[in-house]
């Protein structure tokens, strides 16, 4: 190994894949790096790989090991993707957290709920103001996305400039927060560009430009205004600048709103906090609007994804805080669908239908934009910055490596580095330096646990294959009585002969009888005949394969 | 109850979703109907709601309940959601089954893998030739989809013409298969139009009119002279006309075709027997590419959904029949992602996308066409049918009542009838007759099971829940020994001072030893007392609610 300094990049998240965003970068010797992270972010567990699990962050046993030489943690946003492991994870890697003001009030949150020292979050400002960080010097660069304080980071290493985009959109008139300033990026790139541009793929595949944010009021209001009953509108919570717009547009059509999501009022008091939020229409509270023709009425409400305990599956179930939609009501669905959510925000949108509510979504016109540089963006991004190299992140392997091939077309260096993968930046092109064991840590329950426990698998074997527990007592080496099975999840019909139960039970019976002394003395023997029992029963009776466990008590004489 | 002949339809399955088609009609006096029952199709399950289960079809108890009253069964294309249900419930609803040719070969193969007679399926041209049954006179009407031999069905009553759309598209040159023939459909509604179009909805949110089959072969051959390495596409092997479009595309741009996927080739074979596949381009064998050079190859492949054994899957896993794709190599899917497999088709996109292999799909340039008639579609059916009534069907409940609306704006009468719905269609206008229970079969291993036997709801709380079991055995109503916990698909920690096991156990003992004589002597106190201990240290330790069993076995003196 080397002992020369190197500048390295290594994602732990959030390369590979949508969400869960985790970037280690570090400067030093081999071994003797510096580090700083960026994002600590999670995704969500879904029924197909991860039923019964809370919640999923990267692992960070490689930063654990080396925790003595973190130097700070930076958030870009508030985003749950770039925030949400911060307070499950900080006691693991315990550093400075850097923020802007609102990600701050956001992170100190976090950090209080899992009963961390919130005073490790400290709220900086714009660059040119940076803070030092062991080698770094790091500054917020403001970029436009769908939540306020949105940042791209300038990294300063000795080896160069590096720009750190976060998640980001080209957009000139955001509503909330700061535009687009290509002045201000040309600014930061300075007069030879920058040495690397580490940069959000998630919509490299989108051909057209972004739309701005400033477009959708006057068409929202449009829609509003054909409305004959109640309006009522979703979005992410975290969306402020939609909450805005969807509002003013309210106003616009000559409604009332009320703002009935809670999420969204805390996301709303984050931003006054921050002092972001300017101009936002007045609000009434739900016990006035009671007085209020439902027809001169809008509500904002959560649960733009589907999500089952939130207002709008409340509404779709019937009632939310004494409200219940009717025949003529419109529900707008100011949002795009996440890939894997689209059946339950099917769900909703049915159940409006059989209440003869009227549901609007992006098929009914212009009523959301995108968050995320386009292609086209990304390209203009790459324009602004002169990166010599661009490395992809955020994005699954076909996000990163369409954008590879982008800034590669376009005369720049690049690589693919999905998690785990480390890339030297130090030249003029990225090498890849290290392969690193990376994985995911999944909050279950109470606990932390590792991905790969066996758990999950474990679950995901009952609910697919049932599950049969058979209990024997043994004294002497002999059968006691009978024995006793549990089936769970196993179907049966009316025309079996007799139930499943009682088919292993005689069967696990007789085969014990027949069994010799010996296999009948030894505990794994038995299991593993009692085990091959109830395979045999179950294939031949119901055609399935169910997770088997043994459960042998012996009477000492 | 009047006794006046009446004209009903009911849906059980594919109205308030889509899939599952199943619609029955009936005319006569109220309890004395003649029925006719329309297609018979599966859906599929997924790991949310029905984990574990093989194929979901409609619940058939009505039908079975008046089987002396059915007198056919017609099918009127051969998509699984319209067929697939016809082997495993035909000895349910024993009725002849009539098809047109290719339809009634796969019809055929599907009775006999079930064991039932392939006799009971006839093949009949089509109208005007029509065939009586009961009331009925019934006739196939030839539309364009995305199979060979899609039809509708012209149903002569005693109160008029009635047409059931089944899925279709106005395609004037289909590739395969009869075109969209507006003539026809003019002569078949007749100086007067018709009584009723009960009509397919699942496109009725797509605005621009559909596209032609035809139109894709010139734009997917230049997609290929594009690619360097090898080709290799995939769509539903169903979908012959597609597979003639591909093989056409690929001999343009100088490649020779291997048709790899084995479903493909079998609905090849029901078309070559049909008759309706013409001057499909020459293929060759696997062996014989094994000599050509790989970018003059171009293969066609099954698993367009990501189904995890399909070829598709298999080549992102890494090999399918010694084939290995690698980089420079081009995969297109010509295809649309149905809902819910995103997930599973993105995971192969990705997985090619690490081997270097280029994925070409929708976003890719016109690659696709739907088989389903967009809304202006919907809107020129209507006006060539000129139905007094338009009953929407096949689509989820907001797809039938944006179908509904759309035919009452245009001045036709409309009902929305979700499955269980039963419409008297005797008059001018459908009026509701009847609300009927209707529900779903889960094939579940050998086994047709109901939908809410409670299986699957075990199995979904033991995914999401964890699992615990525990034995105790008592003597003279005092625990022997110790008792024995098995825990399934629960998280622990090593941080744990014991193990979650150890510790069940230990709280058993505990609470068993203090319980008095006389609730150890009742076997659902004793149960109830473990299943609380279970309950608070779960809770306490790992934060779960896990399902639990409690084994006891009582010594007798």
């Amino acid at each position: 190994m080397s002992s020369k300094n190197r500048l390295i990049y290594l994602p732990l998240g959030g390369s590979g894949e949508i969400g869960m965003n985790m970037y280690l970068y570090g400067y030093g010797p081999h071994g003797k790096e510096r580090f700083i992270l960026v994002d600590a972010g999670v995704t969500f567990p879904n029924m197909d790989s991860t039923p019964g699990v809370d919640l999923i962050m990267p692992d960070t046993a490689y930063i654990e090991a080396r925790a003595d030489r973190l130097d700070a943690i930076f958030i870009t946003h508030a985003h749950e993707d770039h925030i949400g492991a911060i307070g499950h994870l900080f006691s693991r890697i315990p550093a400075p957290i850097y923020t802007r003001k609102f990600t701050g009030a956001v992170a100190r949150t976090k950090m209080e709920e899992h009963g961390q020292d919130s005073r490790q979050v400290n709220v900086i400002g714009l660059w040119p103001e940076m803070v030092s960080v062991g080698p770094f010097a790091v500054g917020f660069m403001p970029v436009a996305h769908s939540i306020p304080e949105a940042s791209g980071l300038v990294i300063d290493t000795p080896v160069g400039r590096v720009i750190h985009s976060g998640d980001f959109k080209l957009d000139p008139d955001p509503i909330v927060g700061e535009p687009h300033n290509p002045a201000l990026l040309r600014e930061i790139a300075g007069q030879q560009g920058v040495h690397a541009l580490i940069c959000d793929s998630t919509n490299v595949f989108s051909p057209l430009p972004g739309r701005s944010e400033a477009g959708l009021r006057a068409d929202i209001s449009a829609l509003i205004k054909q409305a004959s009953g109640m309006m009522v509108a979703t979005t992410f919570a975290s969306n402020v600048a939609r909450l805005k717009t969807l509002a003013q547009a309210g106003v616009d059509a000559g409604r009332s709103i009320v703002v009935l999501g809670r999420s969204m009022q805390k996301m709303m008091d984050y931003a006054n906090f921050a002092e972001v939020l300017h101009d936002f229409p007045p609000t009434i509270d739900l016990e006035d609007a009671r007085d209020i023709p439902r027809e001169n009425l809008m509500l904002l409400v959560t649960g733009s994804q589907g999500e089952g305990r939130a207002a709008s599956a409340q509404l779709a179930r019937g009632k939310y805080r004494g409200i219940t939609l009717r025949e003529g009501d419109t529900f707008l669905f100011s949002s795009k669908t996440i890939p894997g959510n689209e059946t339950s925000v099917g769900g909703i949108m049915n159940a409006f239908s059989e209440m003869g509510v009227t549901v609007l979504d992006d098929s009914s016109g212009n009523v959301h934009v995108s968050g995320h540089a386009n292609r086209p963006d990304l390209e203009e991004m790459h324009a602004l910055m002169r990166p010599k190299m661009v490395i992809p992140n955020h994005g699954e392997h076909r996000h990163l490596r369409e954008h590879a091939l982008l800034a590669q077309v376009n005369g720049m260096a690049s690589a693919i580095a999905p998690n785990g993968t480390m890339l030297d930046l130090t030249g003029n092109t990225p090498e890849v330096a290290e392969h690193i064991e990376t994985g995911r840590i999944y909050l279950d329950g109470k606990l932390l646990i590792g991905a790969y426990d066996g758990v999950v698998l474990e679950r995901i074997r009952m609910a697919t294959r049932g599950t049969v527990v058979v209990s024997v007592m043994l004294e002497n080496n002999k059968l006691l009585g009978e024995s006793w099975a549990e089936v769970l999840g196993l179907p049966e019909t009316s025309a079996m002969q007799m139930s499943l139960q009682e088919s292993i039970e005689k069967a696990v019976d007789q085969e014990l009888e027949k069994a010799n002394q010996r296999r009948r003395s030894v505990d794994d023997e038995v299991e593993s005949l009692v085990q091959k029992v109830v395979s045999r029963v179950c294939r031949d009776l119901v055609g399935k394969k169910p997770v088997c466990k043994v459960l042998i008590n012996r009477l000492v004489d």
